[in-house]
């Protein structure tokens, strides 16, 4: 669900909206996974001072999980990007022809004629760089990577889970009784998870109380899994 | 990064990775983040019946959390696509002139004359779904999700998650001692984590020993996180 933004304003406000999203996936699986841990652990155990160091391992393991894997998965992309890139520019030096006949191909499918095919082509092959950005972008479907957006994502969604994930567990912290902070807990989580599905509809443009509704019931099923699950043991 | 497969060779090629991703998704998620969490634990209780309760209740949470959230966003991709879909019908019955000027733009942007632009604009709106199709996929940047697709995805990533959980947790069922449990735990997942990151690699095309060893590092420092920071408690 990718733009292409060709104007700096679109630049911009596509960067604001990444930054928005990481903070949205961050925190939506934060308050998610720590909250059924801890619901989970409250069908099993009494204590809450147990259920608080399971929290904070399983928030320190997540956010670096996914903050790391973040990291790892957007640098792996960038290589991907130059490596294809260069092989474009092998490609188009080696077998010309046969790179031609693929941007052939590609107007041959959106459906112009013959002649608009070969005269196309010949324009898009004038340029080597060019040529090579039409064969990534359209035959190949890879958008240039930014290189610092890798380690910035990170950062936010790392962050972000940690901060969702405090929020179940803060109850844990005050209230000895686990069963008691199970309650506290589970309304503001819920609370919580509607607020952060309600925007994240918003970002993704699908109906947002709908999108809340759903966000909340992912946490909801967990939690009660986790519970149902623990319970038996 | 996705690719535009046109014949039927490459479609099949294409599913049969996206099952492979699915698994490797679910399956080094869920060999990190319940690893990472009974690591942590081992620190701070010596019992690895808590350790288990804890395990299977994240694996519950994780499972369900990543599951169903990786289908109901496979929904909202489809809705999303739907609603873009019809928009760009009322557009080209509508405004049909503003929306050739995009067609125009478009191959504007990518090097073509004047003259080219003109006559394959001309070409590609000759026909509404031809149009529609191409500035569903070219100016939106939008691929039709597959409406079963979705579902196995989840189904995938969260079955993947419960077994790739399984594998640092199954040590705690046997070995009273938190501490030596740990020890199997780390040996078997590293060994594991190495053995998924490898194959990770090789599906998306990078080196896959250096693949590997990013993935085995990931599962490593979310561990010792979780245990340094579990041990303070």
């Amino acid at each position: 669900m990718h733009t292409h933004s060709h104007d700096d304003h679109t630049e911009h406000h596509m960067q604001s909206s990444d930054v928005l999203r990481d903070i949205v996936i961050g925190m939506s699986d934060g308050l998610t996974v720590p909250f059924a841990l801890a619901a989970g652990l409250s069908g099993a155990v009494s204590d809450s001072s147990i259920i608080v160091i399971a929290g904070i391992a399983e928030i320190a393991a997540g956010s670096i999980a996914m903050g790391l894997g973040g990291y790892l998965a957007g640098k792996t992309e960038q290589d991907h990007y130059k490596s294809e890139l260069k092989r474009e520019y092998d490609e188009v030096e080696r077998v010309p022809e046969r790179e031609k006949q693929e941007v052939r191909e590609f107007f041959e499918q959106i459906g112009l004629s013959e002649e608009v095919q070969i005269k196309a082509t010949e324009e898009i092959a004038k340029d080597k760089k060019q040529w090579v950005d039409f064969m990534m972008k359209y035959e190949l479907g890879l958008d240039e990577p930014d290189p610092k957006r890798a380690a910035r994502s990170a950062m936010n969604i790392g962050l972000s889970y940690i901060v969702g994930g405090i929020i179940p567990l803060s109850p844990y912290f005050f209230i000895k009784n686990s069963a008691e902070a199970l309650k506290i807990s589970v309304i503001a989580t819920l609370v919580c998870l509607f607020i952060f599905g309600y925007f994240k509809s918003k970002i993704t443009g699908v109906p947002a109380v709908a999108g809340a509704l759903k966000v909340t019931m992912i946490g909801a099923l967990a939690a009660g899994a986790a519970f149902g699950i623990a319970s038996l043991f």
